[in-house]
């Protein structure tokens, strides 16, 4: 399948779909099946609004393999929907027990308690165990995200004993790409790629060839860390162990591309100022949205009072040159973008690692340079400009050095607040643009009007 | 190796072993890189200062795959003085030949262009015609982040043929977990993975067992179309095909992590109104940081102008009122924040493609929803807080109603601006908070004075 052809006209091939769905073309369906991934057959059922037509969709082909795996590809919401609206109770078994193990635990916390419940009697016993075990993990942490379909190997198997074991026993393991040597009691002795297996002599024993210096996570180490290690030491899958250091799980790749991405998409929101979704933007009903951006928006204004104090304490003087109020606007947006610049870049480079927490006069040193060289430029702009719309001299003098001072502070203090806010063990997106930009509003408008005293009393 | 052992000490590690590196301490230093990865080598050997102290570290290790691993892992600046500073003129050979071609490519790309016709003559003839060919793809395509070292394998062999290809020719290559079934001719036949492969019985021929519903891209596919791609369907691999349909490389996961990293923060620094640094935080100069940042600002200081005109343009009524210019950050800030809450949100489902071109109406009607809730709240909030602050009720029901109106517009803006540059093919990440907030601030103002005009009379 071509990209360019499956992923543009992807609107209208599923407007195509749906009819064919709507009016039950099993066999015109199931060719099309043919040609598609499960996750296709999700995304379609996704767009459809019917729970019959859901029903009808999913339970359609004939692989029950692919039936389980476009199952774990939908939202929550359509997989409570559907798995209450499966009349075939084999189906529905055969479902939540051949989901892969992670998928199941996120399905499972996300029911309410008695659905969960309920569900849950469908479970085979090691089912059952295996999913309270996962459940007991918190979400954004290793055993929140881990699976525990992991293969594990006797030390004293030769490479072909192993490629057998392999054959027969793991089938369905999804990730057979890394195969952990563990002992009896489960602790981990080493660590194979099926690329080691595969290029070592048959008869070589698997104690001789595997990797010892292994590179694991404890089950609490939160997700982010865990993306760290893959992207430094590239991957494809790395073991999980609990407190007692026995293996009880492993993380793959593509898990952990959707956690880069989450974390990506978490952080953009914080610095946009508003507290992060769980689901996507349109699966975020109206309420949920005005409840994660109202808080935010009212710290905001509660703060934006010190602003507007400030302006009130010099209206004697604002009386005098009501001109001086046509550029507040100059100088709170200037510095506001100038701190968000700042921030935005230290605040994903903390997130990336590339600045430490002892960077602090490193990054401040920066910043003080770059603020004074973009002051003085947007200094001489400023100065311009309200010199066109004023026409008073005194007041684009007050502008062009109030805008350097604000540069100035804005840029360090965008630089040095997401640093000090780690420091503290806080969020350093919680010193994102809008509120840097409020907190530098404050010295920016005091150097202004005093700026213009000083400037009134010598021209 | 324990990630929390590793990471969170790192630094006093590196300190360490930075000083057995300064007092040649061979054999200790060759004890240590025993338990370390190459990229943990590459990371010590930024850190170092002193080119005499950099080469003889990465020349130190005996095995010659982790001295070129190690190298691969290096920034490019580290690289090149390396490079230049190894005087075993078959070790550079060695480097040179055995380097993954992806990153060989990226190395000789930024490589000047005598240096890198001089460094060329060290390639053997065929290592010479693949960097040529990377060379020709755009660096932020598939053609350029893909490496050319995959497995091809002839239809006709059988399973335990194909293990054996695979341990004789294909030792050294990188990404045996996808193997491509190819014709004579190089055309793509069908996909197979390692897993496949180790799971059919012995004797299956793998024209039977091969996947020929493959997913694969053309070389001058956007790589952020790549990472979808790879996100959609989990593969950890997909090959890469000329526009004659001949199989030319392969992308593999890890680079996709890196893409996926690289576009959101990409993405991040932009919606902070900062052009992208190619290089991080640190790396990039004090003059690269002004220029990046600088044109962004100004812009957005000229079409500041227009708000400034506006309020000269309400000079009599301020001349009155001197109170109504308390509350001209409030309006300015509330716009810009809720603004800022939108876009970022919508740019990223954009990215996500969870919002599509043809939302636009669906996301004004969320938009304007959400606005009006919010603005409502925040009408009462700064009707109390400006009525704390000037004790005038006009001036604080005038700051309530225009606070209502400019959430509304703002999150309409914020939600529909990025959907209608993406339109006109413009990224939508230049409507992002910053321009927003200063569009918004204008229609914000004028609703604030007009309705102070209105109020006045009535009251």
């Amino acid at each position: 399948m071509d990209i360019n052809k499956e992923f543009f006209p992807e609107k209208i091939f599923n407007i195509e779909f749906i009819e064919l769905v709507k009016n039950r073309k099993s066999n015109d369906i199931k060719k099309l099946i043919e040609e598609l991934y499960p996750v296709d057959i999700a995304h379609i059922i996704e767009e459809l609004e019917e729970i019959d037509d859901k029903v009808y969709l999913i339970t359609l082909p004939e692989d029950k393999d692919f039936i389980v795996e476009a199952f774990e590809e939908l939202e929550f919401l359509n997989q409570e929907e559907i798995i209450k609206n499966i009349h075939d109770r084999k189906l529905v078994s055969l479902i939540l027990n051949t989901m892969a193990s992670d998928d199941r635990a996120d399905f499972f916390a996300s029911l309410s308690k008695d659905v969960a419940e309920r569900l849950s009697e469908k479970l085979l016993p090691e089912e059952k165990k295996d999913l309270d075990e996962l459940l007991q993990y918190e979400e954004n942490t290793a055993g929140g995200i881990m699976t525990t379909e992991f293969v594990g190997l006797n030390k004293e198997l030769t490479v072909e004993e192993a490629i057998a074991v392999l054959r027969n026993k793991y089938k369905n393991a999804e990730t057979i790409y890394v195969e952990f040597v563990v002992d009896t009691q489960g602790s981990l002795l080493g660590i194979l790629s099926l690329r080691d297996i595969i290029i070592a002599e048959p008869g070589t024993k698997l104690k001789d060839i595997m990797e010892t210096n292994v590179i694991y996570v404890y089950t609490y180490v939160d997700q982010e860390e865990v993306a760290n290690v893959f992207q430094k030491y590239n991957f494809s899958a790395v073991p999980v162990l609990d407190t007692n250091e026995k293996v009880v799980g492993i993380i793959t790749f593509d898990d952990i591309m959707d956690v880069i991405e989450e974390e990506a998409t978490e952080d953009m929101q914080k610095i946009g100022a508003s507290f992060p979704l769980e689901e996507s933007y349109f699966d975020t009903s109206v309420f949920d949205l005005v409840k994660k951006r109202l808080l935010w928006l009212c710290v905001l204004l509660l703060v934006g009072t010190v602003t507007s104090s400030i302006i009130r304490s010099y209206d004697n003087l604002l009386a005098i040159l009501i001109p001086l109020s046509y550029f507040i606007p100059i100088i709170t947006d200037t510095g506001g973008n100038t701190g968000t610049q700042s921030s935005t870049m230290i605040i994903r480079s903390l997130a990336l690692g590339e600045v430490q927490l002892t960077d602090t006069f490193r990054v401040l040193r920066k910043e003080l340079l770059i603020g004074f060289i973009l002051g003085c430029f947007l200094a001489v702009l400023g100065f311009m400009q309200s010199l066109f719309i004023s026409k008073i001299p005194e007041v684009s003098f007050t502008l062009g050095f109030a805008l350097i001072f604000t540069t100035v502070s804005s840029a360090c203090a965008g630089g040095v607040l997401p640093i000090m806010a780690k420091k503290l063990k806080l969020d350093p997106t919680v010193m994102s643009g809008p509120l840097i930009s409020t907190i530098v509003d404050i010295g920016g408008l005091i150097i202004y009007f005093e700026t213009a005293k000083i400037i009134l009393k010598i021209f």
